[in-house]
């Protein structure tokens, strides 16, 4: 059993870190911090995990956290920037949840983020944790930074298209929808169920942060990266994310469902729907599942792939436990074989 | 006052339309049918309705609703092309919500309906009642086809673009996405809050009704209908339609929001938000009001406007009273003054 | 038209009081306050209101108020009872939405609000607002205390049982369902959608400040203040609010349904739903209405009252228009006739 | 691994069945029938199912069924009385999840049920499977009616106060809420998200068919079934269910909590929360547990007891297999030790 902690338990992604964490046969968590609520345990902030973990919040303190194999950082963005460093140094692996180490560019980092950023010499080194993209780095890293949920929804759907050279990376639209969970578990308005339940509407359509993140990805592939309108909504929902995306295709595209199911084949957390299907964010509740469809509406020149995830898992939580698995040696999908909770 | 009647009452469409006649200071609801219901208080179905209509369900009878100057269908499709000849023949005008009169062409209707149309003749003589286009020909039409709840979104959302010329007709994109109320009231398995509460999914991808509809309409703006992908997707939600729109920019388009205001300046349903807006589906809850919003992300090529309505008013009943409103020579606004219900 | 005034205009009951009195024909909203959105306008925060309000929040200042013939408090507890004094010595009538002035005894009232009250002397005049037991005071009052939304519903519900004298006042339970709307709209972790959305709880079960407002105005009745036991629960929608009630037969009880009509006849807010029904919240989804049923379990010993109000209207804001229309001698109903909003 | 069938998987139970059993270490499901469904994958429709049952489904077959050790029938009422003999006589043990076997009276059955009972005789053997009250009965039974979903949440919130005798038995009142899936998977309007979303209703508060049920069980540790009030809700959520219990102390009742501690220490199913705990229905989402909180409010007559599980695992599905478990000899909690999925 390998010892793993995790800063700042006290958030979304944090309660289903642990919920992941506390059934996973290969590792034990044993330090869960959180500045706010030291010494509360943690299932007294969090019920469903009453009889599944036993541990307390703990201030964050990085020689305990040292003697852990692995640290998850499910903190606001601007914290792991802060610790990583002395933790590497100590020879503990880390997988951060937030968006520190995402952008490689410590300029777009600082732009999109608003703060400088504190360690910008580990930026090469971060591997971006996408399995399906960077298994083998992922493997060897000791510093991996998770991606987004839209970013991993939006490339996971585009990758095959873009792969192939099927598609005008200049006309890339993705219209991606998600639950309230992603805005946090935080006090604020403009989560409250009365400001978001029963209605919906597009945010930050003049700029969002997965932009930049969604095209530096999809630029590895590429030449450059490509020109993205990205509308992110919130849905009167808890769970969930769905990105629908549309490509213009660039020349005649053959069989785009054997594609998809050539590119995915094997991947265990990647499921591509039989023709004509249409995937429901339900159906990758509480799972790490990405579930993708394709289609080409009328035969017309544009390509729409739909995409679901459930943000706190395969868009969170349950990737960083991907991620972990890979980074310990673990076989990739242990402690990640649930069934989607439906209905 | 002005006798009106509303065949087939019992759907959500019917009921919308009743609460928005019972408290019309210019008609009076005389006659509502529904085979189904025949007997039935009005009252007794829908309790909001309890003081305020008194009517009961009839069984259909040309000859009862002869006697109105103006009769609304809020019937299943195919049905109102049954009854409307004889209807007009009698010199009652005639507002159908459903689609029998919204398609120019038999062939198509056919297609899209899987039913021959019956009376093929009138198709020429409807008019597609978006008064914000088509105001005149509304006020001296005898035969009114209310705009399905999607066109009526996705229309007045790219029209100020497409009169000015200003995106590229084959790249129109629609992603639209509703509340569970479009879907009817209706015994259905699909339409169960079990299996559409909390979650999110796209539909009909390959093809949907309401895609040639939109066609048609923005076909009349320009030389030939244009390449429209349209996606709608189903939000768990009861009201409520945000169409997210994306056209390609053809030439530099000067200052879209003044464009968005010029085109609807005097046009009391139609909102257009402040630069920078994200119009939220509440906050027309209940009205008959569309709000929009035109973004130009990051100066990019590609122009997004957000466009919400209430499906069951500004998307059908509420549409179909300015109508009325309209060929009774009553003041357009007249019974549609109410407020969005936020929170 | 009666200029009136709204302190604290940018909470919930806030918004709906603006929603009512934008439309109201016989009074002109002219001042709106709020300490922290002073200059913002009404309608940038509250977009359903554009077209229909153009006040912009201002500083409170008694000054301006008491140049209105009325003004409401939909402050935070605490508020109103510091300005209301000198209000009232300029003139100006007061209705409070607030719980400052709902409950007679200060020392009850320091004991449930955690602060002394800063007017005890005001207590004894205040009138409670619950016009189907108080109108002709109302109509007469200087200050009318808004009653809280469930102590509304309870009473409603309770009241032709207890004037009858046909249930034991030792035994009476109220077990009520909210809406989160209830909770306010401000920043908090409990009010999230994330939070409260798709899960269902009992809160407050120790002790719950309405509980002494139920037992003083239902001890105006009785000789003395009920035994209740009052337990309230969350339920994850916005609008809402289902009491339901026992009380154990004292005496063979003869027609209820027939005592429930008799006591409501003519009151235009109540409704006594016919017998066996079963009211849903949704019925009076928006607007100023109780409705009411009457059952009796398999001929037992205990009768079941089902309530429903929409705790922002029958609760609070259309409250509040009510005893403005009584106070200021305008018909009782004015502005208050809207249908509820279902689906 | 032991062979086990389930007749009727095309409802919420029967996919939440095969969800726990796909994972079950020590069973193996081998056979689901469904009439209407028949030669349908099972995961084409319960997608979250894909790459974990590979099942079609079959036309119910007694002869297939009984090579199993053991079926459950997850169909509506009265299907299984017409199968169970044959099954039990081919020395096929049975779990059935609806009501056919749960009440000891025919006579009361088909009053309730409006339809003769097929096998009266089997009454007496069937064992009401709530393991916390009848554990080794169920482990040596044939045939398991396993208990309704509110019977559950009730009798388990009452059982250690009756078993104490401290409470009147006939004060008892029970109000539960349910989730909109305790409704099940078919066509129907009253169950739509357009009718039930954003709305709370009590129903059926003449008369619920699980009120003579948990009268039964409730009268099996008392001298006779109590007087009990029991009103139903429905809660516009999915999953869930809250019952909120009163009952009056008949005697000074010492230390409840330790009462409820005492009555369940050992039961892993069974969570008495610490004093002064308010349980929500989100933290048992997904698993077999009920969260217990008792309350004496404000030290008087009425104890609260607050009960939350969810209705298609500990209400249903989950209890099943937890009597299953029993039944074969296994450990009982194998397969059943998820975390529940909050938020």
């Amino acid at each position: 059993m390998f010892k793993v902690g995790v800063v700042g338990g006290t958030g979304y992604t944090g309660v289903e870190l642990l919920r992941l964490l506390a059934l996973h046969p290969g590792v034990a968590p044993s330090v869960i911090t959180s500045r706010g609520e030291a010494g509360t345990a943690v299932s007294d902030m969090f019920p469903n995990l009453r009889g599944h973990i036993d541990l307390r919040f703990t201030e964050p303190d990085v020689g305990r956290l040292a003697e852990c194999e692995l640290v998850f950082f499910a903190t606001p963005n601007g914290t792991a920037m802060k610790m990583v460093p002395e933790l590497l140094r100590s020879g503990t692996r880390v997988v951060d949840l937030a968006a520190d180490f995402r952008l490689k560019d410590p300029a777009l980092w600082e732009r999109w983020y608003g703060m400088p950023h504190e360690c910008p010499d580990l930026l090469p080194e971060a591997v971006y944790g996408l399995p399906e993209m960077n298994r083998a780095a992922v493997a060897k890293a000791r510093l991996v930074a998770n991606p987004g949920c839209y970013p991993t929804a939006v490339t996971l759907g585009f990758l095959p298209l873009l792969e192939a050279g099927l598609i005008d990376a200049d006309s890339l639209i993705a219209d991606a929808k998600s639950g309230v969970s992603g805005a946090g578990r935080k006090a604020s308005v403009n989560a409250l169920m009365g400001e978001c339940g029963e209605s919906f509407k597009a945010y930050a359509v003049p700029g969002h942060r997965h932009q930049p993140e969604i095209r530096q990805v999809l630029g590895s592939i590429l030449a450059e990266p490509p020109a993205l309108t990205f509308v992110p909504h919130l849905v009167p929902m808890i769970r969930g994310i769905n990105a629908t995306l549309y490509g213009r295709l660039t020349a005649e595209p053959g069989d785009l469902q054997a594609l998809f199911e050539a590119r995915y084949r094997g991947e265990y957390f990647v499921d591509v729907m039989p023709a004509g299907s249409h995937p429901e964010t339900r159906s990758v509740r509480g799972v790490n599942q990405c579930r993708l469809a394709v289609h080409r509406p009328q035969g017309g020149e544009t390509v729409v792939v739909l995409s679901v995830i459930d943000n706190l898992v395969k868009g969170a939580a349950g990737q960083a436990v991907q991620n972990m698995n890979l980074m310990l040696g673990l076989e990739e999908r242990l402690g990640l074989e649930a069934i989607g909770l439906l209905p």
